[in-house]
């Protein structure tokens, strides 16, 4: 096995003005949630598998006791105005040379495929438990902004103010050198759970952008699960907040160390 | 010294029906318990040994006060129904990318032996220092299912929850591009203890699917050992209950993060 | 992308006197605010920009929503002695040996340039919150200490006692092989926020050195709004002096472990 | 730079009953501050220098502020019987795969200067504020237990436990290959400090094997020094357990988990 191993399942992929979405796992799994859920109702086809010495070395195990190695997919999904190619996957690089090496990769896949624009799916971690439907967004070419506006994403100045990390990022920085554009589209969520509800506001921008029409019935079931155990959570902070007495003085200072 | 070194110790190795056993250091050593037994109650010879810079720097003392470099071995036991081609060794690879590497060196050396299928041993981590004897299973064809329930393995869904970490996963993951089947054989093991406990389950199921007799006379020596350990941890563990209150809200829960 | 590629902006840079001045992220951010506030003020032009997998794979976010991939730039401050060749960026090296890589890099182009001498610049954590105006300096020539000390630079008989971590010492060990002149200069900070006030104290040290006059008012801005932030903290620290013993018997020792 | 540069001070070696001594840093830098006693009080003359990727990015600063880059470095101290080939050093290899470059990097050169036995020095941890003036020894070849015996090392089965790990380890392991004795020499020492009365216990060891008559003054000064820190922790150690109950079941079992 090579660093880096692609296994092509289809040849010969032809794609109508194919768009780029990739959502792998990171902050609150928002982005895998969202491009899994694409994939399913979409009924995609796989097209290719992605194996590297960068992932971890992990098989997973499915209903039948069968295992599959550390991998990530590309997928493709048919709509009515693009064909979507979609890539998923079990984890990010766990190095940091290895998320440099995987990202250029996946671009020129895209640039193979012919791809115009590329969005990367992620959550953006508030600290808070309280839910808002906000999907946040930076690019990298600024003209992307006011239309994105148009389909409900937010922007802010300078947000997310720690920058992005991780494939989501990277992807923006290296396609920029592309002439590539490409946009970052976070979903708000806690950063503490896994979190079908922030999947749920991000899917509604995206088939608003992509002009599709998603069931999201089994992301609702799993959103209301979650909400349970978000109220849980909640009764106990408050619990806490009687008894461990806050003795910081730099409550509402920015004393962010930026190291 | 290359990046891993094999020194062959015999040449000319034929094997009949090989089976290749994976038991290297990990949850509750419970895969190398097993497999170093086997090494020893069937009189098993050395037939080489790897080094790598993938390894720890460190040597082992032995009872002369003599050392020894972090190594791999590989042993051949011979059996009456098979040749048990056995990988032992002091530690797993160190780094990501050198498990990727020693898992795909394993598989060559088992290719050239004309090895036909691969168990690898090891622990599943319950958490609970309640004894269970079972064993769980993984493969990576799931037509060995059956054939491995006869022998006592135990199948659930998509368990392990979390996928199998290392070298026991990775060779079900890697084995499976060759074409060679692989089953994954882990004693439950509380995940805090060396656990010949366990270790004596995994055996028998071995010993079954061999079709050999062995002796558990050393591991039942150290399991007795352990078992006055794990009382007195319970006992510990009661009288705290008593003292430290528990205000997790979620216990009942699967709010394990994905991450 | 390549381990390390620099892009270069303008071409045919010609340098009169030039000196080397790298300012990026470490203690107390000193060496950054210093270094950026130069290549502000003095309206530096930017000739390259360097790009690594050794970076954090991250993008940041500007005020129109557009990211940047994370990388080093080089700026020129024309000034009447001296053209400034400038170092900022967002990171160091994440791996050791990127560390050496990069360092090597920046030593290249800083001959390339013709630069004469070298000034790094950092901050030297006291662990103490009181303010100092002193700029510690080490040298990799000690010909170099007499003409520092009459700018204003302290000297200390090995200090920092745990030597120079990261780009500002080991561009000075590397430079050394090259028979180049280096410095490098701490500004006294707390270690525990970012510093504009040790930066103002470094930028007196640096416009002497130069002779140039540079405008402190965006520093001083800003460090007024940090030294309400250490005035609280202090309060905090002594009130918790009133209810925390101090246990420690070797207050008053070194028992630092040379580890 | 290369990722491991040797830069030779002097040409043409030549050593008389070569033996190689390596003093780097480690536990209680014992075998550091031996080493380095040597060199100091033979009147050692350096004869090459290490630098390298692997070595931590980093500069020390000497009495006149001038800085050195992280290195290692090779001295020989002429005695009566012996040429000391002595290796000491800022720092060992910051990554696994250097410690075994830079290790089989000092087995050449020990060979290229004819070197005939290898003795490794550092100190083992025993928890315990308790001194006591042994060394224990561990070999690559059993035949060299007997005669370091009557040079009073110790020797006990299966000790350290743990293995021993960095270059004092891996040196014996890796001349094992070359058919080159060596032995590490340990002194006891707490784990807690720098601890010089341990380097004289093993001073005292090393004078009798090489027939050499050293001066143990410096040592003994900063030994002074150290037991009076020592006498302060016991104090202390002592008001605490009469605190804090001791609740651990296990103190006289070996639970410690073979990971």
């Amino acid at each position: 096995m090579q660093e880096i191993e692609v296994i092509r399942i289809k040849e010969d992929v032809q794609l109508k003005n194919p768009v780029f979405i990739v959502g792998l796992p990171g902050v609150g799994h928002v982005g895998k949630l969202v491009a899994e859920h694409l994939v399913e109702e979409l009924n995609a086809e796989k097209i290719l598998e992605i194996y590297s010495h960068h992932f971890p070395p992990q098989v997973f195990v499915d209903e039948n006791s069968e295992i599959h190695l550390v991998k990530n997919e590309m997928y493709v999904c048919r709509t009515e105005k693009h064909d979507i190619l979609a890539l998923i996957g079990d984890h990010q690089s766990s190095s940091t040379e290895g998320h440099y090496k995987l990202c250029t990769l996946y671009l020129d896949l895209a640039e193979e495929f012919g791809v115009q624009r590329i969005y990367t799916l992620g959550g953006f971690p508030t600290g808070q438990l309280t839910f808002s439907d906000e999907v946040l967004g930076a690019v990298n070419n600024k003209e992307m902004v006011e239309e994105l506006k148009q389909h409900g994403v937010i922007f802010k100045e300078n947000e997310p103010g720690g920058g992005i990390v991780g494939a989501s990022g990277l992807l923006l920085g290296l396609s920029k050198f592309r002439d590539l554009d490409a946009a970052c589209l976070m979903g708000l969520t806690s950063g503490y759970l896994v979190d079908p509800k922030s999947a749920q506001s991000l899917l509604k921008v995206i088939s608003q952008i992509f002009e599709i029409d998603i069931d999201v019935g089994p992301l609702e079931e799993r959103a209301k699960e979650m909400e349970k155990i978000v109220a849980r959570l909640k009764e106990v902070e408050q619990q806490q907040q009687g008894t461990m007495p806050d003795i910081s003085p730099t409550k509402d200072d920015d004393l962010r160390y930026i190291g």
